[in-house]
This record gives structure tokens, C-alpha cells and sequence, in this order.
């Protein structure tokens, strides 16, 4: 069994993370390696249904209530999913994980972080990614890039300086977590991004 | 301003808490106190939206994603609701709260009861009311008359068992609580137990 099973990609809003783990994703199936991607919020029918309401209504919900709506995704993506298809011996590759919940939950929206990480290790019974990858991207490009797009939920319109605090967040999280994560420079174009990833896949993947 | 602003009812599924809510705020109306009551889960726009999935639906979810649902109701109402209220100097009265979660999801669920406490204290800033009603009845008599219901819910329908672990949980939570909690015998007559709420609550009220 490989080393290397869990990976997620963490990164803020326009950081290009969709694009960049579904081409991860084809080049993971294309090595023939079996792999299954997911979301979060989401990613199972509950979590969608959350995902619908928490991200595109209740614009005023207190901060609690958001981390604790993007927890109970949490808890059913790792039950449903994740834990079960690692059981399988399968390749999970998810798009935001643990990180994301301390970048904007805690370093965004100012919970504390210490109960940020305890409620989140309770949701995942403390299981992290093997590697995680962070598309690290200037907040202003970011924010041009996601201009283009006709959906924007209410963390998106939290605008440039929320987005400046939460990229801080997963920079401080880099630093601490220096053997699971690391930094992609997102700001490259996307084939350039996709082939940094895959080549720092291979520095750390053994078969 | 009184002693007491604070009053939850709690009690299985059948136990009459949605009645006896009714009457007692009807009392202290009648008295003429500034009341509001609410309901849990529920009791805001993004509150009604979850309990309407959380319990309807997804009997499978985890016992962790049900745990972080009703908290997430609970930080909601406790911000947009509860919080303001007292601060108005309104006396609050709610069908249900962190008993209830300590009860279900804690001793019936099997949730880490200590972790369960984190959580709840952390949505409410570790505020707990300051007197509790536990209506304890018989969970063979409460199945009964919840027979007579349309509505059953996925909480509702794990049983007989289930409910008889629950009231255990209330049990200890009295036992732990003694200054908080006073035990009505809701086995009585539906105008015995009003009348016992409103000598319970008029041997400790000072105005």
C-alpha cells in the first residue's frame, strides 16, 4: 500500500483548487492508481443540501453556526466517504479539507482556533491528509479571476481584506504543518500550476 | 429585575413539553411578564431550515453530523434570538436546549459526554438556563401518545430503547444539577402538571 492516500487541496476563494483537482485527479486515474475526489462543503446529500443553504442564504448567520454547519458536512463526508474508501485501499483527493475550517473559520471569522481544531478533530476522529496541497495566490488576482464567474456565496463576498486574513491563516497553518503541507505558487498559469503539483507529488509518492 | 429569566423545558419525545410551554407562557402573560418562547431545534429562519432536514431526513447520518446540526441551530438561536432578548430584559422560555443535546446525542447517541459539553458550551458562551423544567414521564405512556401523532421523526423513531436511554441521561443530568433542574411527574393529568410547573416556578421566582 502506498504512502501517501489522503490528499487535499486547500487554498482561498479563486485559487483555481476545482480546476487543479480534477486534473490531479485524471492523471492519478491515468497512472492507474484508484482514486475518488470530493468537496466541502458537500460531497454527500446532506452535505450538498448544507452546502446550498449555508454558503448561498443566511448571509448574517453567527460564526459559530457556519463552523459548526461546515462540521456536521465534515462528519458525513469522512463517515460516507472518506473513511470508507480508505478502507477500500483507495486514493481519496478532496477539495478542502481540515485546513480550509481553520483558515476561514478560525483565522477568517476569529473563532479560536485551539476550538476550531478540537471540534474538528472530533468530526474526523483526528485523521489529517497525507499531503496536502495549498494554492497560494495574491488575494487581489484571486479575486479578479472569481470576477468572471456568475455564482459568488456570501464567504466570497466577504471580500479582498477577509480573503487577505484567511490566506494568512493557511500560511501560519504552512509554517506549523511543514511535512503534510505544501505550497503551490497558484499565480503560474494552469498548466505550470498542474505540473508543480504532480512534480511534488512524485518527490514524496512511493507505490 | 427577577432571579429567574431563563426557563427550559425538557423531556422526551411525548412528554408534553410543547403543551406545558404554551401554558406556562400563557401564565406569565397573564401576569404580565415580558415572555418569548422558541423551540429547538428551530427557532430562526436557518434553524427551521435544518430541523427540517436534520429530522426529517438522512436517518443514516452520523452521530456527529446530527450533533453539529443541532448545535449549529443552538449557537443560531442562542445569537439571533435568546442572547438579545435577555439582554432586552424579556424573561426566555425555550422547548428544549443543551439538556436536551446532552440527553440525545450525548447519553443517547453515545457521544463522548465531555465532548458534548465542549461543543454546547462553546455555542451558548456557557450560558445555561436558570431553571429547567425535566418533564419525566414513562417512555412506554409517551410512545403511546405519540401514537396518536401524523408526524414521526427520525429521532422519534429509533424507539422505545433509545427514549428509555435518554430519560437515563435526563435522570443524571438532575442528579448533576440539582439547583438548575426540577423533576415534574408528567405522568399526571395534563392541568396537574401545569399546576406543579407553576408551584415549582413560584417557590423560586422573585420578581
Amino acid at each position: 500500500m502506498s504512502n501517501i492516500r489522503f490528499i487535499s487541496f486547500e487554498g482561498i476563494d479563486g485559487s483555481g483548487k476545482t480546476t487543479h483537482v480534477k486534473s490531479f485527479c485524471n492523471y492519478l486515474i491515468n497512472r492507474g492508481i484508484d482514486v475518488i475526489s470530493s468537496r466541502e462543503p458537500g460531497g454527500t446529500p446532506l452535505g450538498e443540501d448544507v452546502r446550498s443553504f449555508a454558503l448561498k442564504q443566511y448571509a448574517d448567520k453567527s460564526k459559530k453556526t457556519e463552523l459548526f454547519l461546515f462540521e456536521a458536512c465534515r462528519a458525513e463526508l469522512f463517515k460516507q466517504v472518506i473513511a470508507p474508501a480508505l478502507q477500500q485501499g483507495k486514493m481519496v483527493v478532496v477539495d478542502r479539507f481540515c485546513d480550509s475550517t481553520l483558515a476561514y473559520q478560525g483565522y477568517g471569522n476569529g473563532n479560536n482556533l485551539d476550538t476550531v481544531k478540537f471540534v474538528d478533530d472530533f468530526a474526523t476522529d483526528g485523521l489529517k491528509p497525507d499531503l496536502t496541497f495549498y494554492l497560494d495566490i495574491d488575494p487581489q488576482k484571486a479575486l479578479e479571476r472569481r470576477a468572471g464567474r456568475a455564482v459568488v456565496d456570501n464567504i466570497e463576498e466577504r471580500g479582498l481584506e477577509y480573503q487577505m486574513r484567511v490566506r494568512q491563516g493557511y500560511l501560519n497553518i504552512l509554517r506549523d504543518n511543514p511535512n503534510r503541507v505544501v505550497l503551490i505558487d497558484a499565480n503560474q498559469s494552469i498548466d505550470a500550476v498542474d505540473k508543480s503539483i504532480i512534480s511534488e507529488f512524485l518527490q514524496r509518492y512511493k507505490d
